[in-house]
């Protein structure tokens, strides 16, 4: 063990198995952008040693997470599998995904539903539009939820106290010209948010992406998940992701509701 | 290190670690009917011992993949970010998924697409239709390709080593009494399958279940992925598979080559 994974030992506790962390993170430095990576630049992406980095990719071709080439290393299909547990357990994403798709192909826009966990939003269904600028989100994509619509949807459900540990989790900070840092200003958004029932968020997670959201609740009235339209900002303004999304948006969300309800 | 440990290092070879292997079988020992278990269950279902099913276990809590009250533990949607990686370098799911809700509400039946992954086919895209009496099937679900009708389509294409290799890591386990177990019958279902361009499964894979399945190309004509529909016995006859389904998935196929053709 060498000088700095004792150090980690210490912070994270006796029990916290190095190698699990070290291997997890292996997989996650693959993206949507380098879907191929060199074992230099896991070693690299990861920062561990080539020789460290060189036996958890082995570790993972072994169990067929991983294939290579020799020289270029790339996830299988296998890897769906850490995922399938969580999604085959949560009727959610199979109950909304005919609504999204129903939904986008009425507004010509993407759209998605995501739940939060800590501070961010984590995507579990989408239906995208297919354009020449595309965006590179799908299911499993995360987000800080402070700057997205959903996001503020999910986070003006949280008591003060699971409120301050998301915004801890994720941080405030300025992703364009318009994120709102403060922490102070962001609670009056969030109040906001949850009188009138929906987001709008312009450009603040990115310049030219304006989004609405609204709220999916359970049949207790808990607010379960968020769903959304996202659009450029030169298709629509933000008074008309108001006045001509939003009903459309409402619409579905009550869709998709009312077959959690009979799912269940 | 234990014996056993020690047996499978010098098995796997000396780069192998271990504890990663043993971290990635606690995830995926939660499953759709299991998403909630204690960490007895946990141990038991890993064949580990409760003192090191816990370490794996509190680990994956400090990394946000798993959540605990302290006697339950559930995965959190952080598992979904180990499989987007691969979901968003592919383009076929988000491709795939419109064409799939139009068929499924076409003809009233789920459709899917998979991929293969050694002798097993992966879920990557599905369009569930909701019934009283559903099928724990969704994204990252997978079964042995051999007894499925996106499997044999898949395994058609493959050269006779590769074929064997696959067979070898699935088997031939006898499913129901309609299930082919004998190799040399597969080969000759498989001829025939690559000759006709598509596959129907009657009962193999589990009893009132049947399904046709028909390749996805590319633009070099290379199989890729394969799309079926799947319904229940006593909605649709092999014959009615054939004559009244077998055309719509064919049409569906042949929309989502040429959208994939378009975004390549």
């Amino acid at each position: 063990m060498s000088g700095s994974e004792m150090d980690e030992q210490a912070e994270r506790g006796a029990h916290h198995v190095q190698s699990l962390a070290r291997g997890l993170a292996v997989i996650t430095a693959f993206g949507p952008d380098t879907p191929e990576l060199t074992l230099s630049e896991v070693a690299r992406e990861t920062g561990m040693t080539r020789a460290a980095a060189r036996r958890f990719l082995l570790t993972l071709v072994d169990l067929g997470y991983v294939r290579t080439d020799g020289k270029q290393f790339a996830l299988t299909a296998r890897v769906l599998e850490l995922g399938y547990a969580y999604l085959s357990s949560q009727s959610l994403p199979e109950v909304a995904q005919p609504h999204l798709e129903r939904l986008s192909a009425e507004v010509g826009e993407s759209s998605s539903v995501s739940v939060l966990d800590g501070g961010f939003v984590v995507y579990v269904a989408r239906a995208a539009v297919t354009r020449i600028m595309t965006v590179g989100i799908s299911v499993g994509t995360r987000f800080p939820a402070f700057a997205t619509s959903m996001g503020q949807v999910l986070l003006a459900e949280l008591e003060a106290a699971a409120l301050a540990d998301a915004l801890a989790a994720s941080g405030l900070a300025r992703l364009t010209t318009r994120t709102i840092t403060s922490a102070e200003r962001l609670r009056e958004q969030l109040r906001v948010v949850r009188e009138q029932g929906w987001a709008v968020v312009d450009q603040e997670l990115e310049e030219g992406l304006r989004s609405v959201a609204a709220p999916i609740r359970d049949r207790a009235g808990r607010v379960v998940a968020a769903a959304n339209i996202a659009t450029h900002a030169s298709r629509f303004s933000a008074a008309a992701l108001e006045s001509e999304l939003l009903p459309r948006l409402l619409l579905a969300c009550k869709g998709i509701e009312g077959d959690l309800r009979t799912r269940r």
